[in-house]
């Protein structure tokens, strides 16, 4: 029998949220899916890279010929949990032309004079593009939930508008990935130590992230209802052991590959006359 | 004697454009300043790639502290001359979270409604970012100029305004790279001509594409009066012979280096008290 690395067609389902789904007992730690182990997993992420590399390009000319299709891919996750890493490493992958990358922060004036999806809405992708959120809308019902930003009523509604949101986005044409990824506290720790360590990290480090972390019990209640909210069958959310970097990775790799497959897109069909382009082309030999 | 391959660091030089360039003579297929050939090139730049990928996170870092030091790259070039080539190829060597590419065609009813350099500002690369822009202000002295889009004292006074516009830039803090790919009429004739054979490139390609070939000799007297006019000591044009893609990456990777470099960035200090962070992290510990 090989003992060849490999990934399980089943790996998507794996991480994906049901009914039931209980956050506390969840191994941050584990390789759902991954025959081998972290090693694998990076010479993995390799071979996705050119798998990845083609779906977007035909992504790409699909939007460039008047196709409607685009991926928002949507990734969520505590300080140290590996946004910034996927985005480098992942998203790192394919043509930068074709994505675009918003990280949402703390809320502008002027975004605070608006409802809390008016900044998501203008950050959309545009047709035939992959949009990358990191961080997103939700922080709307995580860090508001957690430090009490608005009321909970105020919260409290967003689940559902979240959820009509996303269906609208779907219906019209975007497949929306939900990615979030779980660290221990544990390693989230060791993180956070190894920011304070060395001077090439300490850009990363914010005071604020030790707040966080005073407050993870509430944090992991929060997501808990963001899973049972708003996992719905158009958007659900795929939920990652990121202690392992690099298995991470390749889980969200994985989930992009697939969101792209399910496009099912070929090259457009030319919307010019082949043949008399090239007789035009001809005529122009000096 | 050693026979590996490898970059001059003559190379930036020997393409930058000095009194008396004259792009009729231009050799489109060289290779100045690479011991080696074409295979050379591509491996040299998988190497070029890693040292990138510092300088460019250094920059980053460098804004996300305050710091206000940017890189614009500019690309112009004919059609098929390798712009989207040069985006995927070297620009997709560094993180995509730190780059913003923006691409200029033919000007909205909204953006002609203001100067020429009204969308072009709007689209600089925020502190601590590398922007590229594929195509530029320089389309409004190019095809501007080639298909009388404007009068000839409009076109004449935007050479002053580009030069005071860009000097403006570099004041700020970005250090402007300027690239033109040039190919051979024959290559361009043979790009465009696989476009046409092959249906997974058919929408790279556009009738408009042997309009714009018909005006080649126009085109390169336009080209050549940018150089002449545009390349200033603090924002000079480099002229890239492309009919060798590999090599014009490589080259184009260079002069990116060597613009990180010069902004001569180190790992930003701690803004916070890292022993008592550290204490203040220990502290959390379970």
């Amino acid at each position: 029998m090989s003992k060849k690395p490999s990934l399980s067609h089943e790996l998507t389902e794996q991480l994906r949220v049901r009914e039931g789904f209980d956050l506390a007992s969840f191994d941050r730690g584990a390789r759902p899916g991954l025959k081998g182990g972290s090693s694998a997993a990076e010479d993995l992420l390799v071979e996705q890279g050119g798998i990845l590399d083609e779906l977007q390009e035909k992504l790409y000319a699909h939007g460039r010929s008047g196709g409607t299709r685009s991926v928002l891919l949507v990734l969520q996750g505590l300080d140290t949990a590996g946004k910034g890493g996927i985005v480098r490493h992942v998203v790192g992958l394919v043509d930068p032309q074709g994505v675009s990358i918003r990280s949402f922060g703390v809320p502008t004036e002027e975004e605070r004079a608006h409802d809390f999806l008016w900044r998501i809405r203008r950050a959309l992708p545009q047709p035939g593009r992959i949009g990358v959120f990191d961080r997103s809308h939700y922080e709307d019902v995580l860090v508001a939930r957690v430090d009490e930003l608005v009321p909970p009523d105020v919260w409290e509604s967003r689940y559902d508008l979240i959820n009509d949101f996303e269906a609208e986005l779907v219906a019209a044409g975007t497949v929306v990935v939900k990615v979030a990824l779980m660290v221990s506290y544990e390693e989230q720790g060791e993180r956070l130590a190894e920011r304070l360590e060395r001077p090439d990290k300490h850009w990363k480090y914010n005071p604020g992230d030790i707040d966080t972390r005073l407050r993870w019990d509430d944090y992991q209640e929060a997501y808990q209802a963001v899973f049972d909210r708003t996992s719905t069958p158009h958007a659900p959310w795929h939920v990652i052991p990121a202690d392992d970097k690099r298995y991470a990775r390749l889980a969200v790799s994985q989930l992009l590959v697939e969101a792209l497959e399910s496009l099912d897109l070929d090259w457009p069909q030319a919307d010019f006359d082949v043949a008399a382009e090239k007789e035009r082309l001809e005529a122009t030999r000096r």
